[in-house]
């Protein structure tokens, strides 16, 4: 039996969960004769008792935190502290499992050699526990014509609660005392994280350079809806979302977030309510559908374990595409912008 | 520039398809400095001419055919002489891509140690080009609960066209002459089609050895379905459905085919008309829902291309799940049986 010793950086939502299921799965571990334990956990306030965490594994200390551990698992999110850890595992040659869309969004230029040699895994850090980039992957003998999802939680319940009839300021506090927004809220409703979402998504499908600043300024968010723009819309037969997508555009692969009006009847809209969903076209597949869960520590923390499988398997990680992929002529899906 | 030689084994409708769409990659394969052609191409009848297939590639003898190529790629079909090449090829250590869910479920006994080593991609084998392989690769860190799916476009079809009053024997002649039916069309109508590619899936999710018999044994088809059967269930709001399921059964894992009826707000109603569509559900992640088209020529052929881009760029192929997943006590979705 050989054993892994698991660095694992965050015990927030996701790392808690992680060490929840991590019991649950020693019998797999254990057939394919591997015993799988937690080194030490990276906390920023250690004497906070953490669920399935012995306390004596917790640290606030960076230094020697990747000594004698096979892999780092990185879900603390943020892109400064998080992003030099996982690039000191990657330089020593570790494997690391991420959930931070942030980082890999913000910081690709670093991580993207060590995400070419296959050594990153981040199924988490897109649509969480919905296997969106295994999938992705596999479409490689497509040309991609565009891509439009709904990938962040958050603010499709803002949105509901709006079409319900709650004002923004209403919605916003209720989805705040439930714990759906993130620290920097901003994030969810200035539509950064799911700018961050169709970065690693770009990247994956037509341009491994996908540029983040690029999709940031093509980036707008959701706090200028009403519930009295969203119920118009309704009851003109339409859906207000904010989508991610990605689409030719001029000669050039965009990336963008904006809310837009869709037909009800869109996958987008009767698959998303509730859930991520991702609608790919390509040529030749057609339009493909996937939808599922997308937040939430266990949905998380379920995509890294899967990764984690991979990693201590010698599978290789997330490999964004190999070659940039033509832009096609073809017009995107013409969805108004509100 | 390194040339890359591949031998093809079948060119209908996928390996045409597959010939008519390499010229369109060739600048991306160029940037990853490969120069991928065809070496030669193993048909029933070698005078027939093939679009996108020189007349010259084409030969009927198998001997010598895999002498001086870097990959087979088999798009013919059937258990026998198929799968004796591709065992060959495998021996050899050539990675193979295939589209064969017949082979795969019924003689995986020999193929599995080369699946187990990465060197056997077989996306296109379930649901064409949606890439159901790629993502289920993605969920060993659930807790499988169960699956079912709509894999078989044809039956679907009949279907469709017996709620619209169509006699089974007028739906059938209309398939036929449309070219939906396989050579030996009891594989679609018998569900034997839709139970290889159960057997596939659950060895990736669930059980590495699941047993080929054991799904054939528990395999129905649609020849008993009426129009008055299909529209009475619709008139009490269901539909019916030839599904293929895995799901638990007193402590084992069972792969079944059957028509049953589905609520009409159900997924794979919703979303598998025309498609295919499978939900999966596990534990933490809940459930998840993956739709597309699941045949034709050029979309299996998109599938078959991009498993070759991953064998040439050395990554691996798709790994049946490493070890048997325990056996839920959860009861599966009680469908009702036709």
């Amino acid at each position: 039996m050989e054993t892994v010793r698991i660095a694992l950086m965050g015990a927030g939502t996701v790392g808690s969960a992680l060490a929840e299921l991590l019991p649950g799965h020693r019998a797999r571990f254990a057939a394919l004769g591997l015993e799988v334990e937690l080194a030490r956990v990276l906390v920023r306030d250690p004497s906070k008792s953490r669920p399935g965490i012995p306390a004596g594994l917790l640290t606030d200390n960076p230094e020697g935190f990747l000594d004698d551990v096979d892999v780092l698992v990185e879900v603390a999110g943020g892109t400064t502290l998080a992003g030099d850890l996982v690039l000191q595992a990657l330089e020593m040659g570790l494997p690391v499992v991420t959930a931070n869309k942030a980082l890999l969004a913000e910081r690709w230029d670093e991580l993207r050699p060590h995400a070419e040699e296959g050594n990153l895994y981040y199924e988490a850090s897109v649509m969480a526990g919905t296997p969106i980039l295994g999938a992705l992957q596999s479409l490689w003998g497509n040309q991609t014509l565009e891509m439009h999802g709904i990938v962040n939680g958050t603010c499709s319940y803002l949105i509901r609660r709006m079409e319900e009839g709650a004002s923004y300021d209403e919605a916003f506090q209720e989805a705040k005392s439930l714990g759906y927004l993130e620290a920097d809220p901003n994030l969810d409703v200035g539509g950064i994280d799911s700018a961050h979402k169709i970065c690693v998504l770009g990247r994956l499908t037509v341009d491994p350079g996908l540029s983040w600043e690029k999709v940031m300024h093509r980036t707008r968010g959701i706090q200028h809806l009403t519930p009295e723009l969203l119920q118009k819309a309704r009851a003109e037969g339409y859906a207000i979302k904010l989508v991610a997508s990605l689409f030719p555009e001029q000669g050039e692969w965009v990336a963008a977030v904006r809310p837009v009006r869709l037909p009800e009847s869109h996958p987008l809209v009767t698959l998303g309510s509730g859930r991520n969903a991702l609608v790919y076209k390509g040529d030749p597949v057609g339009p493909l559908v996937f939808a599922g869960a997308g937040a939430g520590g266990g949905v998380t923390a379920s995509a890294v374990l899967g990764d984690l499988y991979r990693a201590l398997l010698g599978l290789p990680g997330h490999q964004p595409v190999p070659s940039a992929a033509p832009v096609p002529a073809q017009a995107a899906e013409p969805f108004e912008e509100v």
